[in-house]
């Protein structure tokens, strides 16, 4: 794109989660030509008007540019959200996604949703569940290709998701509860009190001292060392200030020793998501001898972009 | 004890935990000559005047019987409690508790609270420590001498607790956060929210398929699993009045399959305490192919008496 390119919008995208709302206004090489935050999640729209909330998102957008295609992908389209999305089961590619798009006509345009990715139980797998996470996964896969042939993608945040990916497909995935139960763990339990009367600290060496403990559990697992994140404190072994690190550590150690319990080889690996809590996990991977794990900032307007293209929602080619 | 026989008092005993006190007037062969319980656990105390609770408790008793010795264990000598009463080490046994009591002159006569056991970090251990459950066990074992050579007592509760005797000795023990971990999901997590706009029923078969999920995830471990009380539902096979059937079998078994992962023997089982907890510990061990447990009801006031006798608190022999 020169300098005197005056790009042209052809896609809004929206990631439309829980919490929060992101806006994206794309040209057709997925350049963004403005974007939106904002804490409009579906838990947030008490009255359920999601089309108040689109219209003053992208209302200025579609009067500046005409009726553009929009794409949203997360829970929106869940049972909770604005229209039930129905789930494409694994494998799935953008393609597959691309072809069970639900469309809500609202503001004289079409938004279409992503549906989510759904896994079936069998002989080694539980059930299990996403939406957002698949538009996540692609977008990444669209900016490091290498990973696209098999590797794991790992998606940090209140329910992790652990997504593989072969020839191009996501093939499985587990979701951990690591944030949520950190974070009610922290706000109800007996394990986040000791720290309500002290300002917590990032404690590395109490993270890493979790997140070994939880390693070295072997086959009896982290679970039977939650308790420690207590009798650490009154064993003098662990200070209040940084009984949340060591929780943190225990509860992500827990995950990777879950992860790699049993298992001789791995595929790569592939941090996603926001830097901070990647580099937690980071930090916790090193005490189980992983350091080549690569890194993709959150990915969902690239996701969304491949996904829009092959519905064939975007007119113009990629400069 | 004949039927003319009066019963001389010779011992208050309490149990004192964090949510309730309860306090037995017994005789020199330990029948409870009257007994009471109450909602004073020290969280209830919010003055901090355990005396006045005391008083008030066992008054009357004091101003019948005079000043006669009395007895706790529990969360009383913690910290947060009337006074902290320092731990023992294990290996423990009712000599042990009985030659560490610590004395609180109240209400014309000594209250002795019983200490504590902590268990140092070594190789094989993490540090852990209860407060209450040594009496409770050294009760079962009073009234169960067959479990004194070896035995595993499990006492199922808010954070339970596998105790393990050897020779009548406390060698070792683990906490298991199983009933507090199933309180916060239940309240505050996306596992509880299903069950909240429902009449919740205890719903056998889906804390069997709870159980034996957790069971299944082998070395991967039952945290791996928790995603599955909300997929399950999603994908149908849980209803959300059963879900916190499940997320119970789930958290038991997790237990179970942490404390017998990689072991091929294991000493005589007894639960101790409330009925309704221990059958379900009953239920869940029974996928686990082990139906030879033993039971015993809260036997705390045994304990006690077992440790005051030690102690020489008590006047006059066994009838």
């Amino acid at each position: 794109m020169s300098p005197d390119h005056v790009s042209t919008a052809c896609l809004i995208a929206l990631d439309w989660g829980t919490s929060s709302l992101r806006a994206w206004l794309l040209d057709a090489s997925g350049h963004v030509l403005d974007e939106r935050a904002t804490a409009d999640g579906i838990m947030q729209i008490a009255d359920g008007d999601f089309e108040a909330v689109f219209a003053r998102v992208a209302g200025d957008w579609l009067a500046a540019h005409g009726a553009l295609p929009a794409l949203a992908c997360g829970m929106i389209g869940s049972r909770g959200g604005w229209v039930e999305a129905p789930y494409v089961t694994t494998p799935a590619d953008p393609a597959d996604l691309a072809s069970r798009l639900t469309p809500v006509a609202v503001a004289g345009t079409t938004l279409h949703i992503v549906p989510g990715v759904n896994q079936a139980a069998d002989a080694a797998r539980l059930p299990d569940v996403m939406r957002g996470e698949e538009s996540q996964v692609h977008g990444a896969l669209a900016a490091d290709p290498g990973l696209a042939e098999h590797a794991w993608l790992v998606l940090p945040g209140t329910h992790c998701k652990w997504v593989e990916i072969e020839q191009g497909r996501i093939v499985g995935f587990k979701t951990f509860m690591t944030g949520e139960l950190f974070a009610v763990l922290r706000a109800h339990s007996i394990l986040g009190r000791p720290a309500q009367d002290t300002t917590p600290s990032d404690d590395p060496a109490a993270f890493a001292l979790g997140a070994t403990t939880a390693r070295d559990t072997g086959v009896a697992g982290g679970f039977s060392a939650l308790f420690s994140a207590r009798s650490r404190l009154l064993a003098g072994e662990l200070q209040p200030a940084s009984s949340l690190s060591y929780l943190s550590g225990l509860l992500i150690g827990e995950e990777l020793r879950s992860v790699f319990a049993g298992r001789d080889d791995r595929p790569p690996l592939c941090l996603i998501g926001d830097e901070t809590l990647c580099a937690r996990y980071r930090t916790a991977l090193a005490h189980f001898d992983i350091d080549d794990t690569t890194h993709q900032p959150d990915a969902a307007r690239y996701g969304l972009m491949r996904i829009a293209r092959a519905a064939d929602l975007i007119q113009g080619t990629p400069s």
